[in-house]
């Protein structure tokens, strides 16, 4: 290999992502110096909040620039270095893009991985990644769950909802998730332990508020909430006194061109005394290594499950992307770029 | 008078309330019994959150049933008594609702009061009532608003939102008020001490982004609202990192049939962290004796400047009421029954 293949953004989408949206280069592999190193990236992260990204738009990270990769967490290897810390052969995470080959500045965020413990070094991509922790801290710390309370998560069978709904039963609560499908529902109550699933498709949100209502007569504590639009809105109807909402994504409203939707039903939070809470995991990063022990220790007692959907090969990362918003992934999005 | 004129809900409003919507019935006045008393109201609260009561949705207080008078808080004096507590001639704050005389039954909430020190009763049902209790404990407790903070007042010219300006520049915080027309924002500077009056009449939401942006260059700390709408989501354009959004109220939509606009930039939470609480009173009720004297001494400073909107008369519900809709009342709206 003497060629990098990256998946760069050549113009920003005016809603749902088009292939002509991006285009593959091929440069040539970089070289460090002066504290840098370049990883050879194994494992990249798709996520919905890229394409927040891809837009000219007020965030948390600045927008993609044009003719730059897009911007992922990657797991590699270190291929060559002028860092004494980082040798090659050190297994890396970062924050860099989808490339095959990543050139990492000194001060940028990285960080040595111990992947000998875990079933493939992508796990630190999901479990023991943003994934995990985002629902380790989102349900724990923001929603505080209390055994027998009411726990509702959305998008219940993706990689966040999935890990939500299973620490909320590790915790005592009761579970109820939400996913499109039957078969999304199936895997709800046989692989994440949920109580009650409810399937969105082809649902009013006056069907689904009613239908989460029948679940939960006595309301839910807590919404963790990563879709938004009709589904946040049919939870709003149906919240408990003092309910949290831990609003994680709208992935509904990423792609929509005519406008967000939003939550229409907020004059519940007052109704209810309820609060909600925009929740980024990065606040809680001084403690994401009690966090990745306590997720780890759940895995190795089989409490924890953890899917991931791995697609392979650079080539294929707009589709990979794509099935994020189409629902078609079965577990966290990984895209192999090293078989 | 021997004549109980009462205010009562006749059928249920679809968006805007009708005349039709409600009876002026002439009862008899009621004879206490068993340790309850009747009240001759002097003063009703008139407030946007009763037309939520006369909707049949769920909500922290049950739908006004029809034929029943709209329920308010009221300032009266016992007008006859079976109860030793309150003696003929005591003044009393009540929840009963829209009439002349009230029967009032025993652990119904009722509370006796000082009005000496006052310039007037209907105080206790604007500055050292509900009105002053949701500035004080929303802003203070909810807020959290620490000097030199920016905090963001909507429905700034009304009852609620004016103290909170002025509560919030007591506390050393730079104000901006939202208002329509540029009559109430000349009062915003004037009468309130607001640093910054934006007028919301005639403008996109875009627009009125673009025009707190100005004013707060580095986002808002504090959203005090009480409108929703186009104001809400221009306000969640401008957030600080950990904004807090105290959820009052939402007037601009009470009325609207076609269905609720809501917050459609949420999305900004997530970005910037931010919270928003959906926000009652009774939470605090144990502590409404100290806010009551802390606000007392405000006045008596000449620190907090309350305004009251005083119609005249039974007969004048419906339009009073209406007023607040239309924003034609400048200060807290109240209905005398007793001239």
């Amino acid at each position: 290999m003497t060629v990098n293949r990256r998946f760069l953004l050549a113009r920003r989408p005016q809603g749902d992502p088009a292939p002509q949206d991006f285009q593959l280069q091929e440069a040539a592999i970089p070289t460090p110096s002066n504290g840098s190193f370049v990883v050879r990236n194994h494992f990249a992260s798709l996520d919905p909040a890229q394409r927040g990204w891809m837009d000219d738009a007020p965030s948390y990270m600045p927008p993609i620039a044009l003719g730059d990769p897009i911007r992922a967490t990657t797991v590699g290897v270190v291929h060559s270095s002028a860092n004494d810390e980082y040798k090659i052969g050190d297994w890396v995470l970062c924050l860099t893009g989808i490339e095959e080959y990543s050139l990492v500045e000194p001060g940028h965020f990285t960080a040595k991985i111990d992947v000998s413990g875990v079933p493939s070094p992508s796990y630190f991509l999901s479990g023991m990644g943003a994934v995990g922790l985002t629902g380790y801290f989102g349900l724990l710390e923001v929603g505080q769950p209390q055994p027998g309370q009411t726990v509702l998560v959305t998008g219940a069978a993706g990689a966040v909802g999935s890990v939500v709904g299973q620490i909320a039963k590790i915790k005592g609560c009761r579970t109820i998730g939400i996913a499109g499908g039957a078969k999304k529902c199936e895997r709800l109550i046989k692989d994440y332990g949920f109580d009650v699933a409810i399937d969105y498709r082809g649902k009013t949100m006056d069907q689904l508020a009613e239908e989460i209502g029948k679940a939960a007569p006595n309301g839910v504590n807590i919404i963790f909430e990563n879709v938004g639009g009709n589904i946040l809105d049919a939870g709003l109807m149906n919240l408990a006194k003092k309910a949290r909402i831990i609003l994680c994504g709208l992935i509904s409203e990423y792609n929509n061109k005519e406008g967000r939707t939003g939550a229409r039903n907020i004059w519940q939070l007052i109704v209810h005394e309820a609060t909600m809470h925009g929740f980024l995991i990065m606040d809680y990063a001084a403690r994401f290594h009690e966090a990745g022990l306590q997720i780890a220790q759940w895995l190795s007692e089989g409490k924890l499950r953890i899917d991931e959907h791995v697609e392979h090969g650079i080539e294929n990362a707009y589709p990979a992307f794509m099935k994020l918003f189409s629902g078609q992934n079965e577990g966290k999005m990984i895209l192999q770029l090293v078989d």
